[in-house]
């Protein structure tokens, strides 16, 4: 896994990260391209991709297509959680309810999110996340915001703990705050 | 001393510091339950703790309460900084002085916040403090907010002098910044 | 180069560093005292710094202002890449086309970064750059604010590769990113 800030290097890491590793690469964008700022962003990201590396789109669904993705000699590069996170929580309503002042009753944000926390630790061959740290500032004013901000760090949480390796990036430089044990 | 963003699992950390000390724990909670939201929130963190951990609400008098109630064989786990920060600036006044664009002078905010640097390195006993970070984004727009991000710098910077042990969080992975010098 | 949130202590450490070199520093101010609130902060660094430290004010032509003063003797202290980012954008017409949703084409911002970016390498003496951290919260919803917090991001990582040393500062505490290779 490997978190930080936006325009911290992090997506540049983990496609350096797949790239050492040797296998066969299948990235995983979770982006939808609506506006033209966001495809700026895609493009931005694209043109760095070797032109080999397998590309699918999957903006809700992710433990089901890392599922049928995953292999022994494969590298999963998902880019990122944090659109993703974005994605189901306005897909189910969530961010709704948050506006609305309600409580958060969202089954296919907890659904998708419980079932890649159990996937994960089952799957075969390497699977690299990328996410965001997005609770460094100032807490929001807008309800939508916070609870973006709340469910992105609960799922950083979530994530880690079942993840081998966690690694944070700033200014492009990589500092690791989880590592799997050294064997003898 | 504790630090991290929002939801970075910087309470849970702090919690399992205060669990494996073996000291009676004493909770001090700075928040006030005002609305829906905040009840939320307070209610997720109370579910969380023992039934045999004390717990004191203490929004404004920190040092005075600390003096109070620390003891050799007791942790006094304070959550956090950060409301109580915010309860000072809107309590003493502050807050409506950035608001109006006038140079900040708050003697309730001034004297609490030299109280607590003074009387941290006097207590018996273990004191765990848990703050946020919040001057990671981008400069807020509202005076008040960038107010708050300004003195809760300064107050991290001066309370993290003061403390023997300063822990940054990130999705729930502890990363020391300061540790006690060891002992031979 | 010294990164780290608002009020996180990176100024004052940076000085440090500059005050431990043991060379003639000159501190170069990027900031324009141009508000109340502004002018403030300025005099709050100012007070800090010994008075036979030489200070000069640039808020813009950074490459060739370093030019200028490096020398093998000298210790040059800037503070901060982040105003003089937002200078440039701003004087370079760049926040104007974010804000009308055009795309960025502002040859003032960009010759000055690359010219810096091929500066550092080759200046005598020593440099210490302190710029922020701005992409750890939620992305704006400003347009000028999310390419400040873009710009920003690409900037650190572009300077951070071509420093020997990079530290990020949390609570006034450094944190090693980057170091030069230890000689034998």
């Amino acid at each position: 896994m490997i978190i930080g800030g936006a325009r911290s290097g992090k997506s540049r890491h983990a496609e350096q990260c797949a790239l050492d590793g040797g296998r066969q690469v299948i990235y995983v964008a979770t982006a939808e391209s609506r506006d033209g700022e966001m495809a700026r962003r895609i493009a931005h990201h694209r043109e760095r991709r070797p032109a080999d590396w397998g590309c699918v789109e999957e903006p809700l669904h992710l433990a089901a297509r890392l599922r049928e993705l995953a292999a022994p000699d494969t590298c999963i590069l998902v880019d990122c959680l944090t659109l993703w996170l974005s994605n189901l929580l306005f897909a189910g309503k969530a961010a709704a309810q948050a506006e609305a002042g309600e409580a958060i009753a969202c089954p296919l944000f907890a659904g998708e999110t419980a079932a890649l926390i159990e996937t994960l630790p089952q799957l075969p061959g390497r699977i690299i996340l990328v996410s965001n740290e997005v609770g460094w500032g100032i807490v929001p004013m807008h309800p939508v915001s916070r609870l973006f901000a709340d469910e992105q760090g609960r799922l950083n949480q979530r994530v880690a703990a079942v993840c081998d390796r966690v690694t944070l990036v700033a200014a492009g430089l990589p500092l690791t705050l989880k590592a799997p044990p050294k064997t003898a």
